[in-house]
Protein backbone atom coordinates (compact mmCIF):
# COMPACT_ATOMS: atom_id res chain seq x y z
CA UNK A 1 0.00 0.00 0.00
CA UNK A 2 2.77 2.59 0.82
CA UNK A 3 5.50 3.73 -1.30
CA UNK A 4 8.19 1.74 1.34
CA UNK A 5 8.06 -1.73 2.58
CA UNK A 6 10.04 -0.01 5.39
CA UNK A 7 7.46 2.18 6.56
CA UNK A 8 5.07 -0.76 6.32
CA UNK A 9 6.78 -2.92 8.42
CA UNK A 10 7.31 0.36 11.29
CA UNK A 11 3.35 0.77 11.08
CA UNK A 12 3.08 -3.42 11.62
CA UNK A 13 5.88 -3.10 14.56
CA UNK A 14 3.36 -0.49 16.12
CA UNK A 15 0.48 -2.64 16.23
CA UNK A 16 2.01 -4.41 19.08
CA UNK A 17 1.21 -1.47 21.54
CA UNK A 18 -2.47 -1.94 23.33
CA UNK A 19 -5.14 -0.07 21.73
CA UNK A 20 -2.87 0.77 18.50
CA UNK A 21 -4.69 -0.13 15.20
CA UNK A 22 -3.73 0.30 11.78
CA UNK A 23 -4.76 4.21 11.25
CA UNK A 24 -2.54 5.30 14.81
CA UNK A 25 0.10 2.82 13.89
CA UNK A 26 0.57 4.65 10.24
CA UNK A 27 0.10 7.89 12.17
CA UNK A 28 2.85 7.92 14.87
CA UNK A 29 4.91 6.42 12.07
CA UNK A 30 4.62 9.14 9.92
CA UNK A 31 4.44 11.61 13.09
CA UNK A 32 8.02 10.27 14.16
CA UNK A 33 9.32 10.32 10.49
CA UNK A 34 8.41 13.50 9.28
CA UNK A 35 8.16 15.71 12.87
CA UNK A 36 9.68 14.11 15.20
CA UNK A 37 12.64 11.87 14.31
CA UNK A 38 14.82 12.72 17.60
CA UNK A 39 11.82 11.59 19.89
CA UNK A 40 11.54 8.25 17.70
CA UNK A 41 15.62 7.68 18.40
CA UNK A 42 14.82 8.22 22.00
CA UNK A 43 11.66 5.80 22.10
CA UNK A 44 13.98 3.30 20.14
CA UNK A 45 17.04 3.60 22.64
CA UNK A 46 15.06 3.72 25.73
CA UNK A 47 12.57 1.33 24.91
CA UNK A 48 15.71 -1.43 24.05
CA UNK A 49 17.19 -0.69 27.34
CA UNK A 50 13.95 -0.90 29.35
CA UNK A 51 13.59 -4.24 27.84
CA UNK A 52 17.37 -5.43 28.69
CA UNK A 53 17.69 -5.00 32.05
CA UNK A 54 13.86 -4.43 33.56
CA UNK A 55 12.93 -7.46 35.32
CA UNK A 56 11.24 -8.71 38.68
CA UNK A 57 12.13 -7.24 41.89
CA UNK A 58 13.55 -10.34 43.87
CA UNK A 59 11.17 -9.17 47.31
CA UNK A 60 7.78 -8.03 45.32
CA UNK A 61 8.22 -9.42 42.11
CA UNK A 62 7.23 -5.81 40.71
CA UNK A 63 9.01 -4.42 37.74
CA UNK A 64 12.35 -2.75 38.03
CA UNK A 65 15.93 -3.00 36.84
CA UNK A 66 17.42 -3.27 40.29
CA UNK A 67 17.73 -6.74 42.19
CA UNK A 68 14.81 -5.29 44.83
CA UNK A 69 12.81 -2.57 43.70
CA UNK A 70 12.63 0.93 45.02
CA UNK A 71 10.19 0.44 47.34
CA UNK A 72 10.93 -2.50 48.92
CA UNK A 73 14.90 -0.60 49.00
CA UNK A 74 12.81 2.26 50.79
CA UNK A 75 13.84 2.11 54.52
CA UNK A 76 10.77 4.90 54.94
CA UNK A 77 8.05 2.24 53.93
CA UNK A 78 5.99 0.35 56.70
CA UNK A 79 7.38 -3.42 56.42
CA UNK A 80 4.12 -4.55 58.45
CA UNK A 81 1.91 -4.25 55.70
CA UNK A 82 1.91 -6.24 52.30
CA UNK A 83 -0.49 -4.87 49.72
CA UNK A 84 -1.09 -7.56 46.94
CA UNK A 85 -2.14 -6.65 43.70
CA UNK A 86 -2.31 -8.29 40.15
CA UNK A 87 -0.06 -5.80 38.31
CA UNK A 88 2.63 -2.76 38.25
CA UNK A 89 -0.38 -0.68 37.21
CA UNK A 90 -1.87 -1.21 40.10
CA UNK A 91 1.25 -0.35 41.99
CA UNK A 92 1.55 2.91 40.24
CA UNK A 93 -2.32 3.91 41.03
CA UNK A 94 -1.93 2.96 44.86
CA UNK A 95 0.74 5.23 44.98
CA UNK A 96 -0.24 8.35 42.89
CA UNK A 97 -2.97 8.00 45.39
CA UNK A 98 -0.38 8.06 48.10
CA UNK A 99 -2.14 6.86 51.14
CA UNK A 100 -0.73 3.77 51.60
CA UNK A 101 2.70 3.30 52.63
CA UNK A 102 3.48 -0.25 52.74
CA UNK A 103 5.34 -2.56 50.93
CA UNK A 104 3.62 -4.73 47.70
CA UNK A 105 3.60 -8.28 46.40
CA UNK A 106 2.65 -8.24 42.64
CA UNK A 107 0.69 -11.38 41.26
CA UNK A 108 2.03 -10.41 37.43
CA UNK A 109 -2.16 -11.84 36.77
CA UNK A 110 -4.62 -13.59 39.00
CA UNK A 111 -5.44 -17.05 38.50
CA UNK A 112 -7.03 -17.98 35.54
CA UNK A 113 -6.49 -22.48 34.88
CA UNK A 114 -7.76 -22.16 31.56
CA UNK A 115 -4.99 -20.28 30.84
CA UNK A 116 -2.68 -22.62 32.75
CA UNK A 117 -1.97 -19.87 35.16
CA UNK A 118 -1.97 -21.40 38.35
CA UNK A 119 -0.26 -20.41 42.50
CA UNK A 120 2.98 -21.30 40.97
CA UNK A 121 2.92 -18.47 38.25
CA UNK A 122 1.30 -15.85 40.06
CA UNK A 123 4.85 -16.55 43.01
CA UNK A 124 2.29 -17.11 45.75
CA UNK A 125 5.16 -19.73 47.19
CA UNK A 126 6.46 -16.57 47.46
CA UNK A 127 4.57 -14.93 48.84
CA UNK A 128 3.94 -17.35 51.61
CA UNK A 129 7.43 -17.51 52.45
CA UNK A 130 7.95 -13.46 53.10
CA UNK A 131 5.06 -14.04 55.29
CA UNK A 132 6.27 -17.04 57.06
CA UNK A 133 9.46 -15.10 57.57
CA UNK A 134 7.56 -12.74 60.23
CA UNK A 135 6.98 -9.30 60.57
CA UNK A 136 4.21 -8.59 58.65
CA UNK A 137 0.99 -7.83 60.62
CA UNK A 138 -1.11 -7.51 57.88
CA UNK A 139 -1.75 -8.83 54.30
CA UNK A 140 -4.19 -6.35 52.46
CA UNK A 141 -5.79 -8.42 49.67
CA UNK A 142 -6.42 -5.23 46.45
CA UNK A 143 -6.57 -8.36 43.64
CA UNK A 144 -9.43 -6.35 41.16
CA UNK A 145 -12.96 -6.47 41.63
CA UNK A 146 -13.24 -9.25 39.02
CA UNK A 147 -14.56 -12.97 39.33
CA UNK A 148 -10.85 -13.97 39.11
CA UNK A 149 -9.83 -11.24 41.06
CA UNK A 150 -11.52 -12.56 43.72
CA UNK A 151 -10.90 -16.07 42.94
CA UNK A 152 -7.17 -15.22 43.43
CA UNK A 153 -7.87 -13.28 46.73
CA UNK A 154 -9.94 -16.02 48.29
CA UNK A 155 -7.39 -18.59 47.18
CA UNK A 156 -4.60 -16.14 49.13
CA UNK A 157 -6.92 -15.81 52.21
CA UNK A 158 -7.26 -19.55 52.27
CA UNK A 159 -3.49 -20.17 52.36
CA UNK A 160 -2.77 -17.90 54.73
CA UNK A 161 -5.54 -19.36 57.11
CA UNK A 162 -2.75 -20.56 59.60
CA UNK A 163 -0.26 -18.03 59.12
CA UNK A 164 -0.04 -15.40 62.27
CA UNK A 165 -0.98 -12.71 60.37
CA UNK A 166 -4.02 -10.55 59.66
CA UNK A 167 -5.51 -10.97 55.87
CA UNK A 168 -8.14 -8.00 54.65
CA UNK A 169 -9.39 -6.99 51.29
CA UNK A 170 -10.05 -3.74 49.98
CA UNK A 171 -13.27 -2.45 50.24
CA UNK A 172 -15.35 -2.48 47.20
CA UNK A 173 -18.28 -0.15 46.67
CA UNK A 174 -19.64 3.25 45.66
CA UNK A 175 -16.48 5.76 44.13
CA UNK A 176 -16.08 8.70 46.04
CA UNK A 177 -18.08 11.59 43.54
CA UNK A 178 -20.05 8.19 42.01
CA UNK A 179 -23.47 8.96 41.59
CA UNK A 180 -25.99 5.76 42.97
CA UNK A 181 -28.34 6.36 39.78
CA UNK A 182 -24.91 5.77 37.72
CA UNK A 183 -23.57 2.90 39.99
CA UNK A 184 -23.79 -0.74 38.48
CA UNK A 185 -25.67 -3.29 40.31
CA UNK A 186 -23.07 -5.80 41.39
CA UNK A 187 -21.07 -2.25 43.02
CA UNK A 188 -24.50 -1.32 44.73
CA UNK A 189 -24.81 -5.18 45.99
CA UNK A 190 -20.72 -5.33 46.88
CA UNK A 191 -21.59 -1.44 48.89
CA UNK A 192 -24.93 -2.70 50.98
CA UNK A 193 -22.78 -5.68 51.96
CA UNK A 194 -19.85 -4.08 53.15
CA UNK A 195 -21.86 -1.15 55.01
CA UNK A 196 -19.96 0.02 58.11
CA UNK A 197 -21.88 1.43 61.24
CA UNK A 198 -21.73 5.24 61.29
CA UNK A 199 -23.74 5.12 65.09
CA UNK A 200 -21.25 6.69 67.69
CA UNK A 201 -20.77 4.23 70.81
CA UNK B 1 5.71 7.71 40.84
CA UNK B 2 6.98 4.54 39.81
CA UNK B 3 9.36 2.23 41.92
CA UNK B 4 11.92 1.96 38.18
CA UNK B 5 13.42 5.21 37.15
CA UNK B 6 13.98 3.51 33.77
CA UNK B 7 10.31 2.52 33.39
CA UNK B 8 9.56 6.43 34.15
CA UNK B 9 11.84 6.95 31.48
CA UNK B 10 10.00 4.97 28.94
CA UNK B 11 6.82 6.59 30.28
CA UNK B 12 7.71 9.59 28.98
CA UNK B 13 9.67 8.59 25.51
CA UNK B 14 5.99 6.88 24.48
CA UNK B 15 5.08 10.57 25.04
CA UNK B 16 6.22 12.08 21.90
CA UNK B 17 4.06 9.71 19.78
CA UNK B 18 0.82 11.65 18.70
CA UNK B 19 -2.11 11.27 21.22
CA UNK B 20 -0.56 9.70 23.26
CA UNK B 21 -0.66 11.09 27.29
CA UNK B 22 0.61 9.84 30.50
CA UNK B 23 -2.04 7.23 30.89
CA UNK B 24 -1.45 5.44 27.77
CA UNK B 25 2.20 5.80 27.75
CA UNK B 26 1.93 4.10 30.99
CA UNK B 27 0.02 1.65 29.64
CA UNK B 28 1.79 0.95 26.77
CA UNK B 29 5.38 1.21 28.59
CA UNK B 30 3.58 -1.84 31.30
CA UNK B 31 2.22 -3.65 28.01
CA UNK B 32 5.57 -4.10 26.53
CA UNK B 33 7.43 -5.40 29.54
CA UNK B 34 4.43 -7.38 31.03
CA UNK B 35 3.22 -8.87 27.89
CA UNK B 36 5.17 -8.06 24.56
CA UNK B 37 8.49 -7.70 25.13
CA UNK B 38 9.55 -9.29 21.69
CA UNK B 39 7.10 -7.08 20.18
CA UNK B 40 8.94 -4.39 21.55
CA UNK B 41 12.10 -5.41 20.76
CA UNK B 42 11.08 -5.57 17.43
CA UNK B 43 9.76 -2.22 17.55
CA UNK B 44 12.64 -0.69 19.00
CA UNK B 45 15.08 -2.03 16.31
CA UNK B 46 12.45 -0.99 13.17
CA UNK B 47 12.29 2.34 14.50
CA UNK B 48 16.08 2.60 14.78
CA UNK B 49 15.82 0.83 11.32
CA UNK B 50 13.25 3.22 9.47
CA UNK B 51 14.44 6.70 10.69
CA UNK B 52 17.92 6.29 9.81
CA UNK B 53 17.20 4.90 6.16
CA UNK B 54 14.59 6.97 5.51
CA UNK B 55 14.44 9.78 3.39
CA UNK B 56 12.72 11.48 1.02
CA UNK B 57 12.28 10.93 -2.93
CA UNK B 58 14.53 12.48 -5.22
CA UNK B 59 11.39 12.78 -7.55
CA UNK B 60 8.69 13.31 -5.51
CA UNK B 61 9.85 13.84 -1.88
CA UNK B 62 7.95 11.25 -0.45
CA UNK B 63 9.21 9.25 2.15
CA UNK B 64 11.19 6.52 1.17
CA UNK B 65 14.35 4.29 2.14
CA UNK B 66 15.63 4.08 -1.88
CA UNK B 67 16.55 7.20 -3.45
CA UNK B 68 13.49 6.87 -5.77
CA UNK B 69 9.81 5.76 -3.99
CA UNK B 70 8.21 3.21 -5.20
CA UNK B 71 5.97 4.82 -6.91
CA UNK B 72 7.98 7.02 -8.58
CA UNK B 73 10.09 3.84 -10.04
CA UNK B 74 6.67 1.66 -11.04
CA UNK B 75 6.65 1.59 -14.75
CA UNK B 76 3.07 0.92 -14.25
CA UNK B 77 2.23 4.12 -13.45
CA UNK B 78 0.95 7.16 -15.85
CA UNK B 79 3.57 9.65 -16.15
CA UNK B 80 1.25 12.41 -17.51
CA UNK B 81 -0.41 13.42 -13.74
CA UNK B 82 1.16 14.66 -11.28
CA UNK B 83 -0.55 14.68 -7.97
CA UNK B 84 0.06 17.40 -5.44
CA UNK B 85 -0.54 16.55 -1.78
CA UNK B 86 0.81 17.54 1.54
CA UNK B 87 2.01 14.82 2.85
CA UNK B 88 2.59 10.88 3.08
CA UNK B 89 -0.43 10.10 4.71
CA UNK B 90 -2.45 11.69 1.95
CA UNK B 91 -0.26 9.48 -0.46
CA UNK B 92 -1.52 6.38 1.55
CA UNK B 93 -4.87 7.63 1.63
CA UNK B 94 -5.14 8.50 -2.15
CA UNK B 95 -3.46 4.92 -2.64
CA UNK B 96 -5.89 2.97 -0.50
CA UNK B 97 -8.68 4.70 -2.26
CA UNK B 98 -7.51 2.96 -5.39
CA UNK B 99 -8.35 4.97 -8.24
CA UNK B 100 -5.63 7.11 -9.21
CA UNK B 101 -2.70 5.82 -11.50
CA UNK B 102 -0.25 8.59 -11.81
CA UNK B 103 2.96 10.00 -9.68
CA UNK B 104 2.96 12.17 -6.98
CA UNK B 105 4.42 14.92 -5.33
CA UNK B 106 4.50 15.46 -1.51
CA UNK B 107 5.03 18.65 -0.56
CA UNK B 108 5.28 17.74 3.50
CA UNK B 109 3.84 20.31 4.72
CA UNK B 110 1.61 23.56 3.00
CA UNK B 111 2.02 27.35 3.19
CA UNK B 112 2.28 29.11 6.28
CA UNK B 113 4.74 31.77 6.63
CA UNK B 114 4.10 32.51 10.37
CA UNK B 115 5.38 28.84 10.79
CA UNK B 116 8.56 30.25 8.09
CA UNK B 117 6.98 27.88 5.51
CA UNK B 118 7.23 29.01 1.86
CA UNK B 119 7.63 27.61 -1.43
CA UNK B 120 11.46 26.77 -0.97
CA UNK B 121 10.66 24.66 2.14
CA UNK B 122 7.67 22.80 0.08
CA UNK B 123 10.08 22.04 -2.53
CA UNK B 124 8.17 24.22 -5.31
CA UNK B 125 11.31 24.71 -7.04
CA UNK B 126 11.67 20.58 -7.49
CA UNK B 127 7.96 20.78 -8.81
CA UNK B 128 7.90 23.63 -11.39
CA UNK B 129 11.90 21.88 -12.88
CA UNK B 130 9.89 18.85 -12.98
CA UNK B 131 6.95 20.03 -14.86
CA UNK B 132 9.28 22.24 -16.89
CA UNK B 133 11.30 19.08 -18.13
CA UNK B 134 7.81 18.40 -19.67
CA UNK B 135 5.71 15.14 -19.92
CA UNK B 136 2.95 15.88 -18.01
CA UNK B 137 -0.19 16.83 -19.28
CA UNK B 138 -1.67 17.53 -15.31
CA UNK B 139 -1.06 18.53 -12.04
CA UNK B 140 -4.18 17.54 -9.67
CA UNK B 141 -3.73 19.81 -6.65
CA UNK B 142 -4.76 17.60 -3.66
CA UNK B 143 -3.99 20.09 -0.47
CA UNK B 144 -6.46 19.48 1.83
CA UNK B 145 -9.60 21.29 1.89
CA UNK B 146 -8.42 24.07 4.44
CA UNK B 147 -7.24 27.19 4.27
CA UNK B 148 -3.37 26.88 3.89
CA UNK B 149 -4.38 24.51 1.79
CA UNK B 150 -6.44 26.37 -0.67
CA UNK B 151 -3.77 28.77 -0.34
CA UNK B 152 -0.85 26.67 -1.11
CA UNK B 153 -3.10 25.07 -4.44
CA UNK B 154 -3.73 28.74 -5.36
CA UNK B 155 0.33 29.55 -5.44
CA UNK B 156 1.07 26.44 -6.71
CA UNK B 157 -1.58 27.34 -9.63
CA UNK B 158 -0.35 30.95 -10.13
CA UNK B 159 3.45 29.48 -10.57
CA UNK B 160 2.09 27.16 -13.58
CA UNK B 161 -0.25 29.79 -15.24
CA UNK B 162 2.30 30.01 -18.18
CA UNK B 163 2.94 25.95 -18.36
CA UNK B 164 2.57 23.91 -20.70
CA UNK B 165 0.01 21.66 -18.66
CA UNK B 166 -3.61 21.47 -17.58
CA UNK B 167 -3.92 22.28 -13.47
CA UNK B 168 -6.65 21.20 -11.83
CA UNK B 169 -7.92 20.56 -8.28
CA UNK B 170 -9.10 17.84 -6.45
CA UNK B 171 -13.27 18.30 -6.17
CA UNK B 172 -14.42 19.95 -2.97
CA UNK B 173 -16.42 16.11 -1.96
CA UNK B 174 -13.78 16.29 0.36
CA UNK B 175 -15.79 17.66 3.54
CA UNK B 176 -14.74 21.57 4.24
CA UNK B 177 -12.17 21.48 6.91
CA UNK B 178 -11.95 18.18 6.84
CA UNK B 179 -8.22 16.25 5.95
CA UNK B 180 -7.74 13.75 3.22
CA UNK B 181 -6.23 11.70 5.65
CA UNK B 182 -9.44 10.87 7.45
CA UNK B 183 -11.40 10.77 3.98
CA UNK B 184 -13.07 7.73 3.27
CA UNK B 185 -12.36 5.94 -0.40
CA UNK B 186 -15.32 6.82 -2.30
CA UNK B 187 -15.36 10.60 -1.01
CA UNK B 188 -11.77 10.71 -2.40
CA UNK B 189 -12.70 9.10 -5.71
CA UNK B 190 -15.60 11.46 -6.14
CA UNK B 191 -13.26 14.43 -5.38
CA UNK B 192 -11.27 13.21 -8.23
CA UNK B 193 -13.20 12.73 -10.78
CA UNK B 194 -15.16 15.72 -10.04
CA UNK B 195 -11.91 18.24 -10.21
CA UNK B 196 -12.09 21.37 -12.03
CA UNK B 197 -9.74 23.58 -14.08
CA UNK B 198 -7.71 26.30 -11.91
CA UNK B 199 -5.74 27.63 -14.92
CA UNK B 200 -6.96 31.18 -16.09
CA UNK B 201 -7.50 31.32 -19.85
Amino acid sequence: MSSSPLIEELIEAFRCLPGVGQKSAQRMSLHLLERNRQGGRRLSEVLAGALEKIGNCRQCRNLTEEPVCGICANPARERKFCCVVESPADVLAIEQAGTYRGVYFVLMGHLSPIDGIGPEQLGIGLLLERIAEGGFEEVILACNATVEGDATAWYIAEQLRDAEVAVSRIAHGVPVGGELEFTDGGTLAHAFSGRTNMKRA
